[in-house]
């Protein structure tokens, strides 16, 4: 009996359901997948709730030619630990745990050996390509996800579990280079460049870490509540040169988080001598780089993608400690294919978040 | 009669000669012109040696529309203190001393204080532009210069002149962002993109660190002198996918010094995570920036332009604790025409200097 009981359990393991994109269309409707079976160094995560990144977009319309349909998106995963494999010791069934972008990585190269998972070749993301065993991989517009746990972050318990889920993708995109480039400096003078999900996350890591914060965006529309929400500094309306020309050669670096094509070159005449400007956000076609300004001034522009699972447990831990979560508009699964046509005109304050636990219905139809 | 000869010798401290283009031919000729007088501040030297730089094609032509004719090119200048005014004390008559891009800076901002003369937004070009008492700079393809002591170095008694003169500019230029950038460790993999004036000086530099160096040239037909000659460890040729291929992913760094239209898609591509691509050649068109391969390796790009005073004595010590010069081919004033022609055409190993003090013709005729 204990043995048809283990085999019924192990199949219910390898089944999930959520919500997919089928072709480029990209509209999102109820899907089965499989999940492979909890391994030792797994754990299993009920999906509690779900961001929906800008990235999500791209693949569920394949704007970059890479999608593999179906696709089911999410890589801003928060949810509770159902099932602890036998090697796991991180993770306590009925902890709060996260997932991001990568759910994989070879583990033995140079950058997985410096905590670098997010850049080794072979680095795994969480909805698109394979995992190891072969087995395509979906997102977390989904009831559950198996993970090893070295690829899951523990929350913190005093953390609001919606505005939290954003911050395993935005959070550690914008964090990482904070850290990594030298950008973290009470005092210093920080531009993000849009305010958006990843920008709106930027200046409250800088905020909490003393730094000045301006904003650089195309709308105007934003500044008041920039400024007395968020605690922003100044706020640059990118296409007001007068504005531009008072800033220029203030700022020590810029992140610069916007995915439309833009000109780098006021960016760079915002900077100081050696200032920094980081790109997070990736327009479809390569921007020109200001060579010689660069130059002029020992300025450079550096990219970063996403980061570490050591630096992402560092963010999450820092967010909890400083109060930190991700403004979100939280959603039911039945709204996301308007949610996602929303935030692809960026009408949303700062990141849809989906209800996964609450609202994706835990016995749908046969499809 | 001390006082007439004090007055007659003023005189003569107000007038230099050397050899100048008039207009966008480029074509040099003799060419009288005013120099001030010696001030407190100021040393006279009597130039021996000027190299000839890339830049100083760009002003002869007036590829920028920068040119102010006439134009006397030359900031890669060594000679002997001639005169020293009362407040000097870092010189003495008959010292070596080098002048390099710049003679002056306000001398109080910030960059001017953190011994960043070269980035300071008022510096003074050698032959670019007006010193502060808005006297016209001419270069250093004359017969002496006065120049305040501050932007002045020592150069060792034991360096050969000649093969020093071009350190004063493409020294300062390679060396100075290997070291604020972090690549000057023994056992870091540098790539150096172009083997002429700044690459050959580059690679001894580096070799001079104890790192491994590739360069990265579009002529195979120089590999076997960079080899045996410059001891460079690698040799790729940039069109050689194979190579390229073979190559990915292993250097630490890239300084690219050519300033002709080029690609930095493979320099990103040969860059390891984190690793960092720093320009110092300046092509006329800004190139495409590789995005996307930047952010997935965490990979920067960095440009840099000479370095300050302080930093420009500490390169010409280096060098002359560890025997490095430049390959020069010295040659008369009279050969500065055709000498320009062929460095267009890249036909020089590795760097024109001009015998001055034995060539420029002491008595010229009245021009």
């Amino acid at each position: 009996m204990s043995k048809t009981s283990s085999a019924a359990e192990e199949q219910t393991a390898d089944h999930a359901y959520g919500w997919a994109a089928r072709d480029s269309s990209g509209i999102l409707s109820p899907f089965r997948f499989p999940r492979r079976a909890n391994g030792d160094d797994d754990i299993t995560i009920k999906i509690l709730y779900c961001g929906i990144c800008h990235t999500d977009l791209h693949f569920l319309k394949d704007d970059a030619g890479m999608a593999d349909y179906p696709v089911v998106p999410g890589h801003e995963i928060v949810g509770e630990v159902t099932k602890v494999g036998s090697n796991v010791t991180k993770f306590q069934i009925g902890d709060k745990a996260g997932v991001g972008c990568l759910v994989g990585s070879c583990g033995s190269c140079n950058n997985c050996k410096q905590d670098l998972e997010s850049y080794c070749p072979s680095m795994i993301w969480t909805y698109h390509g394979k995992y190891h065993d072969g087995l395509k991989n979906f997102g977390g517009y989904s009831d559950k996800l198996v993970v090893e746990e070295h690829f899951a972050v523990l929350v913190p318990d005093n953390m609001p579990l919606d505005g939290a889920a954003p911050l395993l993708c935005a959070g550690i995109t914008v964090y990482s280079p904070l850290m990594y480039f030298g950008l973290s400096r009470a005092g210093q003078h920080l531009g993000v460049v849009g305010l958006g999900g990843l920008g709106h996350v930027a200046v409250k890591f800088a905020k909490a870490l003393g730094m000045k914060v301006t904003v650089i965006s195309t709308s105007p529309s934003k500044q008041k509540e920039a400024v007395e929400q968020l605690g922003v500094d100044e706020f640059l309306v990118s296409h007001d040169q007068g504005q531009l020309q008072a800033a220029m050669g203030t700022m020590d670096g810029i992140l610069d988080t916007v995915s439309a094509p833009h000109s780098l070159v006021p960016l760079i005449e915002l900077l100081k001598t050696n200032g920094k400007l980081i790109l997070v956000g990736a327009p479809l076609k390569p921007p020109e780089l200001p060579h010689i300004p660069l130059m002029m001034g020992r300025k450079m522009v550096g990219g970063s993608a996403a980061g570490g699972m050591k630096e992402t447990q560092e963010m999450i831990d820092f967010a909890a400690k400083h109060n930190i979560t991700a403004d979100v508009e939280v959603i039911p699964i039945d709204y996301v294919n308007a949610a996602v046509e929303r935030l692809a005109k960026g009408d949303v304050k700062y990141r849809f978040v989906i209800d996964v636990a609450n609202t994706l219905n835990p016995h749908p139809p046969q499809l």
